[in-house]
C-alpha cells in the first residue's frame, strides 16, 4: 500500500463532520478503492471548542481556511464552506495557486464562478472534483462526464432541490398549501430558516448550471438560467394537474435546441406516469438523454451528512488514484460555443388556470386572446357553475412560445372579469 | 490533440456495427471528451462480404478475431463476441498476454473466466473494462466501482434482463400466460428462438455476479449464485400479487449479511409503490444501497446497440484518458474474502399459492406442516368456494428460513388435497 493522501478539510458543519466520520468508519474499504489510505491531516472551522464527535486532537488545526492552501503536509484541500463568495471562494483559488487538487460541495461557487475557477485548474493540470455539488450522494457528474461521455446529450433534467421536492410531495399528498407546508417543513429542519435560496429555484438553477456545462461540454453559464421557484404553486393547480393525469415538480432542465442551449427551472407538469413523477420526498433525481444511450435515470438522496460525504469521498479517491477527468468533460479548448437560448424563446404546451367570474362572454374573451396570439387549445375545463361567482377554468395549450404566451397573459389578466393573477405551469414530457 | 487511439474490434453483431456508427456519428464528442481520437484500425468478424451499413474498406480485416491481439497497430482490443469461451476468452487472454487494454460487453465470460481473467490484467498492470457487461447504457459499472467506491455496500440488486422483464409486464398489462407471450416477443425480436439464457435467469445471473463483485470487492463467483427463472410464474400470480399490493419482478440480489456474501436470481414480489416495481417493459435497473448514501437507483435501456455502444464507448474513453480502475475496485491483495451464504440460508418472507381441493382439513392440514417448521403466517387468502373442486389458496409468512420452507414445500405438495405444484415466491422489500 503506498503512502496516505493527506487532505485538509474547511467547513466542520454537518458534511464536514460526515466526512471525517466516513473516513474513519470506512477507512478500510476507502483504502482499498483508493490504493492508499486517505487520512484528514487539517482542518479549519469556525468553533474550536464545539464537540463534533469526531475525534480533532491529531490534525492541525486553522482558524484561517485559506491558510490550509498552504499547509505544508496537504496534498488535497475540500471545500465545505459553502457560498459563492467569501471564504470559500479565496480558499478553492488559493489552493489551485497552491498547486493543490481542489474538491468541493459548492454549487453556488462552481455556478457563479466556475468557468473561471476551471481554467485556473487546467492551467495548473490540477483536478477540480464537485461530484457532491449536484444530487448529493447520486453519482450524477460522474455518470455524465464519464459514463455517457460518448454521447451527444439532448437533454439533462432533474429534480434537484429536496426542499421543494419535499414540500410538493407533502401539498400534494395531504392537499394543503405551501404557506403551512414550508412553516411544517422549517421546524422539521427540512427548509433553512431563510428558505428563499431553495423555494425561489436559486439552488436548483445553480446546480442546473454544472449540469448543463456538463451534459454540452461547455463552461458553466449561470446567468443564462431561467429561473422560478414553488411559491407561486397551489393546492389547486397540485389537484387539478393530478385530474388531467400530471404531478407537479420543481425541475431543472437543459436541452440542446436548433438555436443553442435552453436552461430553466421552474414547476413543471410532467406526466404521472413518468419515472420522474414518482420520485417524492426529499429524493432527488437526474434524467439524461443521449443519442445512443437513450434515457438514463439516477435516483438517491440529494442531500444530508451521509450521501454528500460519500460523494466528496468518491472524489477523494478519484484523486488518489490518478483519475483525472478536464472540469467541463473536455479541455478548453475543445469546449462548445453554443449560444444560450432565452426563455423568450422556449416553445412547448401550456397549462393555464384561470379564476372568473362565472357570466357571459368571459371564455369567448380569453379564447380570442389567445387565438390572436396563435395559441390554440388542447383542452379546455369549467367545473362547476356558480352565476355571478369566481370559479376556475383551466385551459391546456398545443405547443407555443413563451413570448405569445407571456404576451396573452398580460391581456388576459387584465381583463375585468378575471380575479387573480392567472396560474401558468409549463408541461413537459420527461 | 494527442494521437488518436487505434482500437480492434471482434464481432460486427448489432453491438460492433453499432460502436463503429457511433464513433463515426459522435468522432468530435468522442475525441473532446478522449483528448484524443478514437478510430477503429482493424476488425474481425465471420461473414467479410456482408453489407453492414459502416464503410469497412479502410480498416485491416482479420477472418481470426484472436489474431487482433497482435495486430501492430492496435492499441485496445475490444471484444464483442460473446459466450463465455471459445474465440471470445482466446481474444481476450490473447490480447492481455500481447500487453493491450481489453475492452468486453461479455458477461458471460466475466462471471465464468473473470476471476482469472482479471488476476491475469492485473499482473500485467492492464485495464480490463466492461461497463456494457451489466445494464447496457446504465453506467452501473463506473457507478458502483467509483461513484459510491467509499460506502460499505450493503446490498445491490436489479433488473438485468430486459427480456423477462418484457414478459412480465406484458403478461401483467394484459392478463396473458407466459408460454403466449413469450411467443410473441419472440416474434417481435424481444427473445432469442433459444431463449433458455434469458428466461431461465442465467443471463441476470451472471451480471449480478459481476455487480457483486464490485459492490463487495471481491472476485467474481458465479457458481455461488442462486439462479430460477420466470417460467413458472403465472397470471394468477401476477394478478394475485397485484391484489396483495405488489409486482413480481425478475430480480438479481446479492446482500451482505453476518454469514457472508448471498446472492440470488429469482422472481420477486416487490411493493407496488418501490421505486424498481415501476421499471417496465425492456428497462434495467440496478439499485445500490450504501451505509452512507443510502439507496441509489440507476434506470436506463438494458440493451440494444446504441446503449451498449456507448457503453463500450464510456470505457475507450476512460483508457484514452489513462483513467484507470482496477477490475473488482481494489488490487488483488485488497479484495475480501467474505465467504457465500447458500440459498438455504436464505431468510425472508414468502408468497406461497396452493391450488386445493375445497374440502375440510386441508388448511389444518397446510398450516399444521407449516407450525411444524416454525414458519408463521402474515395473511391467508381464500378466494371463493367450490366444494369439491379446486381452489386457490394464497399465504403469505413472515420472515423464515429457506430451507424451512423448502421442507414444508415437500410436505404440503405431497398433500393429497393440493393438487398442483405448490407456487413459492419470496417477497423483497427494496
Amino acid at each position: 500500500m503506498s503512502k496516505p493522501l493527506s487532505i485538509a478539510v474547511a467547513g466542520l458543519g454537518t458534511v464536514g463532520v460526515g466526512l471525517l466520520k466516513l473516513l474513519a468508519a470506512n477507512a478500510d474499504i476507502v483504502a482499498a478503492r483508493a490504493g492508499r489510505p486517505i487520512v484528514v491531516g487539517a482542518v479549519s472551522a469556525r468553533d474550536r471548542g464545539r464537540d463534533r464527535g469526531v475525534p480533532l486532537e491529531a490534525v492541525r488545526w486553522y482558524d484561517d481556511p485559506v491558510a490550509l492552501a498552504t499547509d505544508p503536509g496537504t496534498e488535497v484541500v475540500v471545500e465545505l464552506i459553502g457560498g459563492s463568495d467569501g471564504p470559500a471562494r479565496a480558499l478553492v483559488e488559493a489552493a489551485i495557486a497552491a498547486g493543490k487538487p481542489v474538491v468541493t460541495a459548492n454549487k453556488a461557487l462552481l455556478a457563479v464562478h466556475g468557468a473561471a475557477i476551471a481554467e485556473q485548474a487546467e492551467t495548473r493540470g490540477l483536478p477540480l472534483a464537485f461530484e457532491a455539488a449536484v444530487a448529493g450522494g447520486i453519482p450524477a457528474i460522474k455518470a455524465l462526464r464519464e459514463g455517457l461521455a460518448a454521447n451527444n446529450i439532448l437533454r439533462v433534467a432533474g429534480i434537484l432541490n429536496g426542499t421543494c421536492n419535499y414540500i410538493l410531495t407533502v401539498m400534494r399528498e395531504q392537499k394543503r398549501e405551501f404557506a403551512e407546508v414550508l412553516a411544517e417543513a422549517q421546524a422539521l429542519g427540512y427548509a433553512e430558516a431563510d428558505p428563499s435560496f431553495d423555494i425561489d429555484g436559486v439552488d436548483a438553477a445553480h446546480k442546473l448550471a454544472i449540469l448543463a456545462a456538463l451534459a454540452f461540454g461547455r463552461p458553466v453559464d449561470f446567468g443564462a438560467v431561467h429561473v422560478e421557484g414553488i411559491r407561486e404553486v397551489t393546492a389547486l393547480d397540485i389537484a387539478l394537474a393530478g385530474e388531467l393525469g400530471y404531478r407537479i415538480k420543481l425541475l431543472g432542465i437543459a436541452s440542446r435546441t436548433a438555436a443553442g442551449i435552453s436552461a430553466r427551472v421552474h414547476p413543471c407538469m410532467v406526466p404521472a406516469a413518468a419515472p420522474i413523477a414518482r420520485v417524492d420526498g426529499v429524493f432527488n433525481a437526474v434524467v439524461a438523454e443521449g443519442d445512443f444511450v437513450g434515457r438514463v435515470m439516477l435516483e438517491g438522496r440529494g442531500a444530508g451528512a451521509g450521501p454528500t460525504a460519500s460523494a466528496v469521498a468518491a472524489d477523494l479517491i478519484d484523486i488518489a488514484r490518478d483519475r483525472h477527468t478536464p472540469v467541463w468533460g473536455a479541455a478548453g479548448g475543445a469546449l462548445g460555443t453554443a449560444p444560450s437560448v432565452p426563455m423568450d424563446r422556449h416553445v412547448g404546451p401550456y397549462y393555464l388556470r384561470l379564476m372568473v367570474l362565472d357570466r357571459p362572454g368571459v371564455i369567448a374573451d380569453v379564447t380570442g386572446i389567445l387565438r390572436d396570439q396563435s395559441i390554440s387549445l388542447e383542452s379546455m375545463l369549467q367545473r362547476g357553475r356558480a352565476p355571478g361567482e369566481a370559479v376556475p377554468v383551466v385551459l391546456t395549450t398545443h405547443d407555443c412560445e413563451e413570448a405569445a404566451m407571456r404576451a396573452a397573459l398580460v391581456r388576459i389578466g387584465a381583463l375585468g372579469a378575471v380575479l387573480e393573477k392567472p396560474a401558468l405551469i409549463r408541461i413537459e414530457t420527461l
